[in-house]
């Protein structure tokens, strides 16, 4: 018997229209439908896709056993995370070993901090895969702020917010244009890293990129508290004027 | 008379089906498409986005005065460059003036080193504006290559090859994951770049990436002779394994 094909799909940051015309497609004729999800909640990613599923698709939702109640420089953050991407893994190989092929729905691109990827690493060596790229979430809001991120030679970083303070302030003295992900609780060292690298007036905060009732401001103007939905634009100011 | 609006739309990185949902849309809808090019040539993103174009939608060609004769390193390069983008900005807005809609196609995604910028900075302030993300090139290499780029909390640096040397160097040390875009003739240096920074067995060559004819190699295998659309990739290595 043929194994099924793992087809990892990036829906891009939110607005569904900004799925690719090869994501869509494959949606619409998975018969199976995998995505991460918090146990109360639909999934960020099934809702961007929700248009194109077959009603009588299977949905396999990959619920994490904790987001924000454990934080990532706590040992069991790691441990429990792995074990839950095994459980994953496990789950999508008993459809793939019966020759189902399984759509794993990711939000952004699949390649970019994304949860898929631990799933890939653990499937690619056994079963055939195919991964569509996606908008990320950078894209949507640097396009949406009217924002050009990088000119002429420019060099991009992006940041995750959740790197030591120093490391951040460090990189953000180095760099001509940066995004900084994953600010959610991390928004007061962000500030302070920016403002010590001397670059918090020109950073621009974006909330929900893309999606219903997005917010952006300058950073000096947002309160500390923020979601887990935004992040920090930092454009560069190089090239031909 | 109402003012026609930009729309600066990208159309990603070379396989037609990585066109998002909404860039269809609007070619399909355009009365009015500028698209960059060389002289000799259709267009990279006219190529890309051809099915979609009306028949009878005027195409505006913008042509390149030159593309690799003059050296970026050469002061007449951004002097004529400047007035290229003057001239072509010129020829959207007596459109735009007219109440006419234009739909300036861009390939990979507008805003990540992008000729579309230049007229967008030009155009932004006279006239009402829309920009459409797209699939960066990165982004197509890297899932076609099956290279997760950036677990947990590694740095990305986006790195054009037209950097000096040693600063070049200095960011491979430093960053986790890297893509080093515009390699093209600057070949010879990526290479010494990688090697002095310890990271030349890690690095995966891509060309044409999501185009027909993809090569895809460790970069230890490629041949300094590398065409435009080609980028180096490095991946990190961070994260929950």
């Amino acid at each position: 018997m043929t194994r099924g094909r793992l087809q990892v799909v990036g829906v891009g940051p939110g607005d569904p229209e900004l799925m690719t015309v090869r994501a869509v497609r494959l949606v619409q004729a998975a018969k199976v439908v995998a995505y991460f999800c918090r146990h109360d909640r639909p999934g960020h990613a099934r809702t961007i896709a929700r248009a194109h599923i077959a009603p009588d698709a299977e949905e396999l939702r990959l619920e994490y056993p904790f987001t924000t109640e454990i934080s990532v420089a706590n040992p069991a953050y790691h441990g429990g995370m792995g074990q839950f991407y095994d459980e994953c893994a496990h789950k999508l190989a008993q459809r793939l070993d019966k020759g189902q092929d399984v759509v794993l729905l990711c939000e952004g691109d699949p390649f970019l901090y994304g949860s898929a990827m631990y799933l890939f690493d653990r499937l690619k060596a056994g079963f055939e895969t195919e991964v569509v790229p996606g908008i990320m979430a950078m894209n949507g809001c640097w396009t949406q702020a009217h924002l050009p991120i990088t000119h002429g030679d420019d060099v991009l970083c992006v940041l995750p917010a959740t790197l030591p303070e120093e490391k951040l302030t460090n990189w953000l003295e180095q760099a001509d244009a940066a995004v900084i992900m994953k600010t959610g609780r991390n928004m007061p060292q962000v500030r302070r890293a920016l403002e010590k690298a001397g670059r918090l007036e020109d950073a621009v905060y974006v909330e929900r990129g893309t999606q219903e009732n997005t917010r952006m401001c300058a950073l000096q103007e947002q309160e500390d508290s923020v979601p887990y939905f935004s992040l920090v634009l930092l454009p560069g100011r190089k090239g031909v004027r």
